[in-house]
């Protein structure tokens, strides 16, 4: 059955025409590989090797190349013949100077770098650049024309692929996934990719998988077990393997060529009976996609073996084959006979060292180029998303408190009117929770995208859905980031814990838009839009593991210029915020937003004016006369701070009604950084009107509070702000409870008022006991009841309570 | 071929006394689930439930439980009847209800907690505790006793079963594996840890995939591919798959429980043979060890349907059928006949509500209880490694800056010596970078473990390597982790910006350690020790993507009494350092330090004097006179930093003479916070001593600079403090490009110290432009020559200069 599944062919489609040109195209592109690790000069070797022609430091990665500039020949080829529109993934990112000798070769590197021509100086300037100071980096970076997916940190590949197909009915990504990146957790379980992707509405995507048989300094897992066990493996990740081996023990290129053509025309022929039978049928099926399971030698055609150990073939290819050339005469020597054995002579013309014509018909022409594919700088193709209103979904907020709403239901509701509006280029992303965070109404739209089998009791799950939930926050995250990439728009809804386990992938795609914003050609994309939601405060069902506010502290470190934090505390601004982020473009918006019901303060208008300032001054809630001088800031960001800070207020008018208070509420976290280190940065004056330059500030927090002095330690009024937040204290409790926990309660802010403030501790030790007993008689509460006191879960802001306006208890 | 590999049993092989037993525990186990989650008080329904019997909040997940309870069950019976050694693993750690149910009937809990008594006192008191106020997590936490693995955060199963059974060959990891976890990305690629496991000299794993169908609100990927795909998916991943379905269409539980007791015996069976065979031959293959399917329907013997609505057998039945008990009766019905079709009355003791002693005699005796044993309570079985004297690894030092060493080569060296030392108890875990990182000491010592196919130009792999290499930083992790949980030891070496992929599990370590602090009878277990080298400052080969120092950041977030954080300066501090991590417990250790050579600074002793205080003036290099009052305080932190402070240190000394510089180095990063907020923190007094409290401080940081603020940030001396450090500038450059990308050069620290000190800006404006001069000529050198100039790579500190020391060129 394995042995029927794989299918190998043996014709031989090239004419000899072909098959000089691609295995020509082939040597052009290993020796352009070479000479970018290697040569500063001489790059047509028209005088023998020299030890300055060469590198001081040799930096870069040969192992990977050979391969898969043998697959981009190859795949040329099939777009020329077949007319596809082609992007390509590598996987082994680290492979840059195979894709950056495909864009040159391609005539597309000299068009976008005019420093870069396509003749002999511009080779020796592609040469000189690569790793190389003021010159280019050594993956596949930003810089390299084509690509959507660095590759640095592996992992990814096939997720970016299926997010680049995603509607995107006419492409085909071609993704080489590195034997050594298939190990990681993330390749891993993205071949499951499958089962989401459309024939008919989406694109293709080819897996190819590199087997090279090593990684770094090791073989890899999946060249060492049976090739009968690696079939079964494609196959349970529901593809149909095709098995290509070819370039061992030295045997002739045009036989691996042949071979290798034959086979990859039986793949997009499988394909094309796919994509056609599930079109003419209007049954999507769920077809066994085509994977090529690709095992040529790692260092392919480069040194066999140097100094009597093998190179080709072996992990020692992997990044510099040979140390100290420049140091070496004898190593010199292999170089140049081994860049000689490309025969560049055949390559580039004598003159001018462009190259040569019949070898340069194996480039498909203008965008069809996989260099310069439009999909692959995906702003280029981005339309603006066509936004319904936001404000007809606002709550009704006749007084603060007034009415009570779960936000990120709210959301959804628009979400879903939005999901509407744009049908083929915004999708939500989640793993398994987004009726859990109360998305639902995006669910409704069309159903969440499924392929394998259902059955009569599933609910709303459809091949066309537009809601895309697997258990992984890893593809979730890869899944979107290719969509994005590729010029359309999404959301990336996650438990706020669990979203830590894309901290490196963020990290990745935060670079990434640092990088593009210094390259011209590369057209500003949708952001990226986090909606953590589940959050720290409101972890019912589960407790400790599932608290953890730091992706915040984790995202600020990158670039200002690129990471936005917002915490709206209520519905309307929850939904203000998501109204610019999705508008935005090249940034990573991060909006934690609780899920629960919860009292709502600003009306739509007001939410808009907040959220434009992104900080302000609620001066409905504040006692400091408008424009008086307040005694203290009590300053709050979150949802839950947000209600812990008004519950406080209340008290305070209670108990110390001479005190004036003022309220400042904060939604935009960067503006409290000053306008030197984020763009959305507050100038020191407004600042200090806020925050005054010398009253105590005592700030409730959503998330770890060093957070907040990181961000203002260089405000004048820095000494006297005071942090309440989130100090790793938790476990499976109540509400109130939590908070408690880590001292960011109502009573708590109370006591940090009357220490704060200068004078009102010696005269309110009485009510700072009594609030030190309310947190007691509050936990007893919890233990006997098992809830929160009806006093603290219904508590309702004063201006509601006298309209007479009841919440429902929890 | 994949009919045949898999295997199903059909014999009857429990005798109707067991067969009862196994069953009366089953329902006792499910019996005991559902009250957790529902009942306060009436544990045995002794009165019909009423409104108060039932928790005000309902808060856990049912779904898992009745499928782990069944295998629980039957667990118990094989290890009795086969005297195993057993652990268990609850990947979907959510069915905390299933793992304390099983304790409390094996008596552990009662033992442990004495306010939970076996009787039908305990009874309530365990209902009522559970997800409760003041009670314990609805989760398998470390309060549960028998678990090593809270599961939480799914995907780590497997990779902790197999770190447990590494080096343990009597013990048997069962590990059961969620549907929905199995699409996570970490437990995709853990399938493949069987190429890491010796079956003579490791124990043994089981995985048993829960295919229940369901996750949150979805069905899973794994039940909806045909049960052939998922047999070819697991034999790809190396197992012998054994199927068993059962529990669906009200099929007679009875004839279940034969036919997977059935099942269980051939597995156990398959594994001695396994076992036996590899003993017996000497050859230990690669054994393609069982895997059980185990297909049984979600919140199995649950409520059918509700409202109409079905429940069992769907997503449904995932956390709480029925939400508002207490408010409707109907529901309280219901959930009393669900109790009751348990028929309590046959499990418990009329009188006592112990557990009937013949449903007893299913738990197995003493350690022999899953809940009890030791391997669950690793440091228990802790041995002290047998650490050689480091000193004899140490580098010499002649004069600072005299030698020059690779500092992480150096700790391979010892690292190799504990290694031999250690055979059977100690291991190291990498990505595929122990090499690369330079520890290639360690690998000589018993290779590299490899149980997949070999090559004759195989580098040092061995079925019995103690190096552990697999290009998935989530499996180091993991593996590293469960080896630690049952008492061994071990270190994870990493690049420092990929450790990132591992934030999330390192989160839940953290978080392990820290509640176990607080349960008496959890033991400490030896420490998780990170080497985080190739960091952000020497990315020769790769670049951009490779450059993150913040896993700091992240870690500091966790509480401070379980997270330490070093940075020293050289090889003779890294070895200290080192040592010290060994030899404790319970704590989470970074330590950073580059691979490349660079100079060494402090002799052995003073490298041990230095570590104990992990601050301190460096008196050879200050010119403040030892107890004279400094102009200005040069701080560094970090290997790179540290060199560029001395470097500026020098033009100080040629170009201000007069200035008086103090030098303070930083190893513990944990000693820059107060003693309130940290156990290392340094009091405010000595820290004043230190940094003055008033003289300018540049203080040049390895990673990102606002951390220092972060942790200075309350320090008398704070608003003079000035941070250099990485901020997110970088790509493929030399070495000293990057310092200068990001001014943390030797450069701009003297610049720096023109600017803050008083009084020299003014009288040095030549000297700072001469410094800025000297940047732009240094990336010059860079941009012509492709490497750093001689005058940088070759700086040598005066007083080895005096010596005529050299440094090798880079
Ligand atoms: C997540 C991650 N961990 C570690 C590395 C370091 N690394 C760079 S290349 C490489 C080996 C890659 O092997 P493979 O995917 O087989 O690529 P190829 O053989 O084609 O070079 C490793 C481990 C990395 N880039 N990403
Ligand atoms: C990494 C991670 N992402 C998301 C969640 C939220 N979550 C909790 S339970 C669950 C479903 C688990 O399904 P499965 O593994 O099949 O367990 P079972 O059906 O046995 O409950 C999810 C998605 C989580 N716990 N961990
Ligand atoms: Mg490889
Ligand atoms: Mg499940």
């Amino acid at each position: 059955m394995l042995g029927k599944a794989t299918r190998e062919s043996r014709a031989e489609p090239l004419d000899d025409e072909t098959l000089t040109r691609v295995d020509a195209w082939w040597r052009a592109a290993n020796y352009l590989s070479v000479g970018q690790i290697y040569l500063l000069d001489n790059p047509l070797l028209r005088e023998p090797l020299k030890a300055e022609h060469i590198k001081p430091r040799l930096l870069g990665h040969w192992g990977t190349s050979p391969g898969q500039n043998f697959l981009y020949a190859h795949l040329n080829r099939a777009i020329i013949e077949r007319e596809l529109d082609m992007i390509y993934i590598a996987g082994p990112g680290h492979g840059g100077p195979s894709l950056v000798s495909a864009s040159w070769l391609e005539g597309t590197y000299s068009e976008i770098y005019s420093g870069v021509g396509d003749d002999e100086d511009g080779m020796r300037a592609l040469f000189r650049q690569f790793s190389y100071p003021g010159g280019i980096p050594s993956h596949v970076a930003p810089e390299t024309p084509g690509s959507i997916h660095e590759g640095g940190e592996l992992g990814y590949a096939l997720s970016h692929a299926y997010g680049a197909a995603f509607d995107n009915p006419g492409l085909t990504v071609a993704a080489v996934i590195g034997d050594g990146e298939a190990e990681t957790g993330p390749l891993a379980t993205s071949w499951h990719s499958n089962k989401f992707l459309h024939p008919v509405t989406d694109g293709t995507v080819l897996p190819i998988l590199h087997l090279n048989g090593y990684k770094i300094a090791n073989p890899t897992v999946l060249a060492r077990i049976p090739r009968s066990e690696l079939e079964a493996l494609m196959i349970g990740y529901g593809h149909t393997p095709y098995w290509f081996e070819g370039g061992f023990d030295g045997e002739d290129p045009m036989a691996v060529h042949q071979r290798f053509a034959a086979l990859l025309d039986e793949v997009l022929d499988h394909i094309d009976t796919i994509r056609r039978d599930a079109h003419e049928s209007g049954d999507p099926g769920r077809p066994a996609w085509p994977v090529i399971v690709f095992k040529t030698p790692k260092g392919w055609t480069g040194p066999r073996e140097i100094d009597g150990q093998p190179i080709e073939d072996t992990f020692r290819s992997h990044q510099v084959p040979m140390a100290d050339v420049r140091g070496n005469e004898r190593y010199t020597g292999l170089l140049e006979s081994w860049m000689r054995s490309y025969r560049p002579e055949e390559l580039f013309n004598d003159d001018d060292g462009r190259l040569r014509a019949e070898v340069a018909r194996l480039n498909p022409h203008g965008g069809r180029r996989m260099s310069a594919n439009p999909h692959a700088n995906g702003g280029t193709l981005t339309r603006d998303l066509v936004v319904p209103d936001f404000r007809s979904h606002a709550v009704d907020v006749p007084t603060p408190g007034a009415s009570v709403a779960e936000p990120t239901r709210v959301l959804g509701g628009w979400l879903a009117a939005i999901m509407r509006a744009n049908p083929t280029n915004f999708r939500i992303f989640g793993p398994d929770e987004t009726a859990s965070n109360r998305l639902n109404a995006t669910v409704d739209v069309a159903g969440k995208t499924w392929l394998a089998e259902t059955l009569p009791d599933d609910d709303a799950l459809s091949p066309t859905g537009r809601v895309m939930e697997m258990l992984s926050e890893h593809q979730c995250q890869g899944w979107l980031e290719g969509y994005l990439l590729t010029g359309r728009h999404g959301v990336f809804n996650c438990y706020e814990a669990f979203v830590h386990i894309i901290d490196a992938m963020f990290n990745q795609h935060a670079k990434w838009l640092k990088v593009t914003r210094d390259i011209p050609w590369r057209v500003p994309i949708p952001s990226l839009n986090y909606l953590l939601s589940s959050h720290v405060w409101r972890q019912d069902h589960n407790g400790f593991t599932h608290q953890d506010p730091g992706f915040i502290d984790h995202v600020v470190n990158k670039k200002a210029d690129v990471i936005r934090v917002y915490l709206p505390p209520d519905a309307n601004t929850l939904l203000s915020t998501y109204d610019h982020c999705l508008r935005s473009r090249d940034y990573v918006n991060v909006v934690v937003s609780g899920k629960q019901p919860g009292p709502q303060w600003l009306t739509m208008d007001e939410a808009i004016a907040h959220c434009s300032r992104g900080i302000g001054i609620w001066e409905w809630a504040s006692t400091d006369g408008g424009d008086g001088e307040p005694d203290v800031v009590l300053a709050c960001a979150g949802d839950v701070p947000t209600v812990e800070t008004l519950a406080a207020v209340d008290l305070l008018r209670q108990h110390l009604p001479e005190l004036r208070v003022r309220v400042v509420n904060v939604v935009d976290l960067m503006r409290l950084q000053d306008e030197h280190e984020h763009p959305h940065g507050l100038p020191n004056a407004e600042f200090d009107a806020l925050f005054t330059p010398d009253k105590p500030v005592v700030f409730a927090y959503h998330g770890y509070p060093w957070l907040i002095h990181r961000l203002t330690y260089r405000r004048t009024n820095h000494r006297n702000i005071h942090v309440r937040g989130y100090k790793e204290e938790g476990t499976t409790t109540t509400p109130f409870d939590m908070v408690m926990l880590n001292e960011l309660d109502r009573f708590h802010l109370v006591m940090d008022v009357i220490d704060r403030v200068p004078g009102l501790r010696a005269r309110n030790a009485g009510l700072r006991q009594r609030m030190s007993d309310e947190r007691l008689r509050a936990r007893q509460y919890t233990r006997e009841h098992g809830k929160d006191a009806p006093e603290i879960s219904e508590w309702v802001w004063p201006a509601a309570r006298e309209l007479g306006v009841a919440v429902p208890a929890a």
